[in-house]
């Protein structure tokens, strides 16, 4: 299997929801989450998966404490990584030296002694790089509800940190898989008036044959001098349109944690000029690794771009647009590649968000479907063979007039994923 | 297959959710819809299912016209025999003569054609029987985007007028299904101080080989004398616990209807007093006639009956009981017989109600698998062994403190269900 077998036809999506890139020159590089300056990694097994020399265990550290951001599940069931993660960006007030990471094992529901080792596992790492226990962060995925083996972890962390080193970011993107098909990494250069800065990032999707739910981890890591205010803000906008835009199956996790650090070492300094170029290629970053998740989905053989338009509020579009990308008949649909307007149009209509059905439109890979409150049997066919492909649009103008819209992107709902999920014994 | 595969383990399941029915007298009797006195119903192909003698057309009529209550979809893509029904029960101030009702043709998405053909079919319906087209109801279930031959309909409708008989439960219950595995009806008989009154019904589910969606019909009976404001409050409050309590795939149809008629013609007459005794019938009937859709939910082996107690309000309760009953990986879990409790943990986190996980508990089957923030591993085979039956309890008490609870009915997530959804082409 290549590594990206997703790449080809990302142009494409990606250009229709980001018309914010516009003029900001941004070039793929190479080297992923430490392309930038000022960051080294290294990833190792210690142990944690079953299998021998599988790669489990991850440091990504700064060269110094930098600014950093942190966005984290909403589910109420956290994870001890993430509480501690939370605690610390906020003591360590988002100065930031280093992250800790390990796949096999979510150290969820571990009660107190799953405290004890999200601490334990930031106080090695703190210790062997030498800085505040509290300038290091947490994140864990894989099977919940079993205690972690720090008696292999808390070795594996200081022999990680002892090999530390620029350009491991392939095997990092590779040690934070659980059952992901494959890694997803990504990194630019930016060109911006005052020079350049890249940034690069790694995350993991929704994979679980171990573990019990999807997780969702992300790493982004900049070269450019940012103030950690303006990299948080840039965070939440670049996550609302990317990271929270994917969904797989509707399901969040205890653990999902996405991570942003500024080392500051190009020469580039973001303020409010250069923001917007800086969180166009945030985005960037983002929406590469964002659908590589959905890609990478259990189960999933077609990524789908569902669009609304045309609506009152952002909040409106965003709703009608997830609800018809987690309706299981729409996704089923697309997965044996039937253009069923009928069943977009239904779970638009119980979005709760008020709009006029007669005035909706529904396009299918550019296909007009529906118009008038009436289907366009006609076009059925060019549609279908739209949905043949591996990635699949689908566009709804629900015509209220409002100048907003957003796009949510999703998998199709495959038997495999019943399989996947069905099979797997606690 | 038996009539009613699902009938054994009914009660079982029905006793854990109605407490309300204790020491009301209520007994099965033969006879589904038309068992309560002063209905008639007739059910025939007349030609609208592709298939040669399949029923496809039911009239159910009152001798005079009576109170009638009605509850339908909440999606804005609305049928038109749905706007129609909501239109005569407006007009004819909730006194109804009859209901007719195919099977075949949503007659969903048909633009002012739609409209007409769903007015053509109340008025055929009136002209025969001899009343008012405002005192006839419409429901309309199967393909939708496609206009009903009404050359057929019309016809038909008059030679299922003349056919009118009591004792034609059994077909009519037959003549509404789509996909549904096996047809639902249900009867009682209720001795309150008064007398004896009958309660009767029949509903199809959730099938789509030729149509788009589900689509929910529900036609209730009762031979007692029920002021129309009184039938209208029974039949909300009924449905609330029942009807509006299951979901097979979180999909709401533009078709949904449920109907209560009730002719006066026994010698009870409910009025506040008597309404309890009157709910907990009706309620009965209708958990009876909910759970078989549930059961014979497209690709369902399982129901599954997953309580939330201890909840701060009832609307807490049944989102946190709506989240887990749509969560794809916990009906796969179900599914495969896994006692998944992080699942189970998981999907109640991320409902939007907040509560205390560390207080929180999980039953499966009676079985506890989750406490002080921990699972208990050792009771694990237990679950699964009540897993592999075909009546699943999920019991999540979220130790909030509060003394509400709620049930929802789901069923099984598998592999079938893609089949059955992405293999139909449209």
């Amino acid at each position: 299997m290549p590594a990206y077998p997703w790449r080809r036809s990302m142009a494409d999506v990606a250009h229709q929801a980001a018309p914010h890139e516009a003029g900001v020159a941004i070039e793929p590089v190479a080297g992923g989450v430490t392309a930038p300056l000022g960051f080294r990694s290294a990833a190792l097994p210690c142990g944690i998966k079953a299998k021998p020399g599988a790669l489990d265990l991850v440091v990504l550290a700064a060269d110094a404490a930098v600014p950093t951001a942190g966005l984290f599940t909403t589910n109420l069931a956290v994870a001890p990584p993430v509480i501690v993660s939370r605690q610390h960006l906020e003591r360590a007030r988002g100065r930031i030296r280093a992250i800790v990471v390990n796949s096999g094992c979510a150290n969820a529901c571990t009660g107190t002694q799953g405290m004890e080792d999200a601490r334990a596992m930031a106080s090695a790492t703190a210790e062997a790089i030498g800085c505040d226990s509290e300038q290091v962060l947490v994140a864990s995925t894989g099977v919940i509800g079993v205690a972690l083996p720090m008696s292999k972890v808390l070795p594996g962390i200081a022999t990680a940190v002892g090999a530390l080193a620029r350009g491991a970011g392939a095997e990092t993107a590779r040690a934070i898989m659980t059952t992901d098909p494959f890694p997803k990494e990504h990194a630019v250069a930016v060109h911006v008036p005052g020079g350049r800065f890249t940034i690069g990032g790694t995350a993991k999707g929704s994979g679980m044959i171990e573990p019990n739910m999807a997780t969702m981890l992300g790493f982004i890591t900049t070269d450019a001098q940012v103030p950690v205010e303006l990299l948080r803000r840039a965070l939440r906008a670049s996550a609302r349109g990317t990271f929270n835009a994917i969904t797989v199956d509707g399901e969040c996790s205890t653990n999902d944690s996405l991570f942003a650090m500024a080392s500051g070492a190009s020469d580039v300094t973001i303020d409010e000029r250069s923001y917007p170029a800086f969180l166009a290629a945030l985005r960037t970053v983002s929406r590469e690794l964002a659908l590589g998740i959905v890609r990478g989905g259990e189960g999933a053989t077609k990524l789908i771009a569902i669009s609304v338009t045309d609506a009152r509020s952002e909040d409106d579009a965003r709703r009608i647009a997830r609800t018809i990308a987690n309706s299981p008949l729409v996704k089923t649909a697309v997965h044996g590649a039937d253009p069923n307007w009928g069943r977009i149009v239904a779970s638009a209509g119980r979005s709760g968000v008020r709009f006029d059905i007669s005035r909706t439109t529904v396009h299918v890979g550019g296909v007009l479907l529906f118009e008038n409150g009436l289907p366009r049997d006609e076009a059925a066919p060019r549609a279908a063979e739209h949905l043949q492909g591996r990635d699949v649009r689908i566009d709804v103008n629900i015509g209220s007039g409002g100048r907003f819209a957003a796009t949510i992107w999703t998998c199709d709902l495959s038997a495999e994923y019943v399989r996947i999920n069905g099979e797997y014994r606690t």
